[in-house]
């Protein structure tokens, strides 16, 4: 097996297992600081917009965990450095 | 086994694998985030519509890194640039 | 042993895997759903309908969890485009 | 080794293990929504009939994953399209 | 290693697995619907009729993925196609 | 190594896990049942001839689990076709 | 290294198993219902001969676990069939 | 490697290990039952006798899982079947 | 397969796993921060102010383990002074 | 490698690990206990007399599985029935 | 593969693992510690000032451990003894 | 690599993995004594000499099985027989 | 490969999972003492001074554990005795 | 690769994970008793000489169990007996 395939199975494998073992943590993640926020709400319906303001930026702080992952994952995809490298290096 | 196949066979397992292992976290996630509107439903029926809604952009969230697996999982069978290299490098 | 056979054996095992590991969360998921909606209406069962919509709108994103694990394995069984490919590549 | 008997092999193996591991997700995920129902019967037993209804939708939905396990692990054994293929490759 | 003796030494051991590991969700599954049941009893024994039947329609339910196990432990030992073949093929 | 060896060799290691395995669900799943039991008697003294009839039917569903690994564990010992087959093929 | 020390070899480590792994539920099961025994004598002392026999029963049964394991161990040692074959064609 | 060395061998390790292995749930199972006896004699000292006899029998019961494991380790060390076999096929 | 080509694969493994692994702690981290913020405004509205500010400052710690581990990942694709130096001893 | 050697070198390894697992148990087992009775003559410290005897008995039985452990690992090393065995038939 | 390669490899991926595992740790111990500071501000608002000087200085602390694994990351990537000294021996 | 090596590669393995894993235990196991005897002091401030001499002899006992491991773990560093004999053997 | 670069190489990985598996404890240590302390300032302001000594003196115990690992880590990669040796040996 | 080479690389492994696992048990243990000590003060300040007197002997004793690792790991890395002998017996 030539050098460009193992880069490439490894890309493949790689990047899945990349966003795959990522979205664990932010979809849990997420998840509880929804369902505390909704906990929240209901017991004090007058702070609800403090709340939400609070959850949103929480939301985005925990989802950038999840985007840093798709984009390592779509990095070694579509703009892999090693893999123009190696197609360089292979001739084609 | 030549390379195309190799990497043919890669792509499968970490499809499959990236749906799968990325479904856990979505799947607890999202019920736990129902389970507690739900409670908080029960416990203050009148805050139901912000309620609702918090719940509805939690989700979304949440179902975003499902959909990221799904996504990866998607372009590993059906537009897989390795692949598409690999079958040009065969010469077919 | 030849190409075809190779992904043949790596669809069986991933297909089978994915929908296993895949309804482990969805499973897990609607369950605690269903429990808490069952909770909650036996607190409040003036709002039981609101309780039960809410339910089925959470129902129905986790079960596209699972639904996206069960494409993806028939894709694997029925619609492999690298099954395809391979069964073409032996001139079959 | 020949190929039918390798196809044949995995085919075996997959089978039980889908079936066995996507038993578990269900058989907890049927059991807490049960012992819910139960609770909420002792309960509130006036809304029984509303609970009952609501047990069974969910206990619907999350059997359905088990379903989709035994549908793969039925598929794998009695109608595998890989191995038709192979007992047709191999002239038999 | 002749391939029907393969078949047959992964038939054996995926039998045994999957009636194990199938065993594990529904006796944890129907034990938790028990003990539920039994707390239900103990606090409204005024809906024991209700509860045993709800119960009952929940055990059968569980115990059904324990069967989808044990008929696939069955069917691999006593009624496998692949073994049926495979000795047809080694001529016996 | 011949072909029975192998299926003798696989059939004891199956027979094995499969009881080790197949009783640590309902080992915990039983003893988490009579808990519950003695709990509710302890509390309802007087329901206790409706809760103990409740438990014996739950233990009855929950040692069916461990009996169907007994039995598969039996038949891998004392009527394994797969080796009485061997056995035959080996012209012994 | 011949057949019949292969067989010897698994059944001894087999045995080893079955009741090492097989000790861990029934241990942990016992110890959970006489736990819980104890906190209901301690809450209702008038009853602790209802709690006493209901405890023995389930004693008995999460016991027979333990013994299906033991069993299994001992004729894998004492009384293995596929051991007496390999012995006698062994000529031994 | 002769056939007495390897069963010397496994049988070396299968007794340290299931003596080992066998004395985790023994362990904690005696522990949660003396456990929760201290605290029943704590909340009833009245009841201390039927309490410490109730304990008693249980701890017997625990403590038979761990004897089933010590024995067959004695065996396997002292009392070996299979060793004694294979040290009169080597003639010694 | 030359050196370069095994750095290479490496270094798109350790990255990817490097950011998945990386990304589980903060997620969780951050999302039980940010759920017991919302707890206490939801307790204390007034302290408001003080738990969203003590909030941000927690939330830059954990995040700053999350771009760790991002920054290491880069630094292995992009930046990776071993796989520079490969390069140049290979001559290209 | 001789046999011996081999013996000696399983010997070590299982003396080792018999100890060390089998410690984990009975540690937790003994503080577990001991917790308790502090808690109970905290509770209740005219009964500390009766709470210290039970303390005792229990802690002896979950002592005597941490010296099983340890008289099987010192066996293992110092009175090695197959390791005497392998010395003399080395000639030593 | 020279020596050189294998020290970059494994250079690369302990760096990445180190930061990887060793984010876990203090990401979940300073939410933690977060999370409780904000409970305690909920609880007594007039001690804030104590309570954020006593969190600061236990962030530190935590901080202190993340610190020593990225340390030790990039001393493995950028100033790594051994990878001196293996360019050197190799001549470069 | 000859026999004397062997057993000094698994001695120093084992005497490393037995305290290191046979300090889980204990450390914990002490930890959880200690904790409830604070909690037992502060709660019955004037029973601490009954709970400090109970604590020092749980104590004891739990560092007993520590101290097992270190012996085992010496031993194997400094007066291990078999070690002793290989030397003998070698002629050294 | 050899000697010295297999020092190198496993003095590399050893380093680096040392100080990665070590700060998992200390980390999660230092969170759990720091949160009570602060829920202990909480509750007792007035006695922060004496909480917040008792907590600097374990959180330097603690710390010494990490403090241990680093230590072990920095040997490993500036003053390993095994590699300064292998270098001598290696006439460099 | 000659012996003294291998005893190296053992020894640093050993080394290095001996007190790495060895310190996840006392780091934990130690925030245990201090976190509760902690509460405990808040809870009887009168009793703190009691409650820190009785903490250090209990820090103490965990401490040991640390302190037994890290000497094991040194005696591995400074004075190890086998590595001693394997540079005598290579002659150096």
């Amino acid at each position: 097996m030539d050098s460009y395939s193992i880069i490439a199975v490894v890309s493949i494998i790689t990047a899945g297992l990349t966003i795959a073992i990522g979205s664990i943590g932010p979809a849990f993640g997420e998840s509880r600081a929804v369902a505390q926020a909704l906990t929240a709400i209901a017991q004090q319906p007058d702070a609800s917009s403090t709340i939400t303001r609070t959850l949103f930026v929480g939301l985005a702080m925990i989802e950038s965990v999840a985007i840093y992952c798709f984009v390592v994952s779509m990095i070694l995809i579509f703009a892999n450095p090693f893999w123009e490298y190696a197609k360089t290096a292979a001739g084609n």
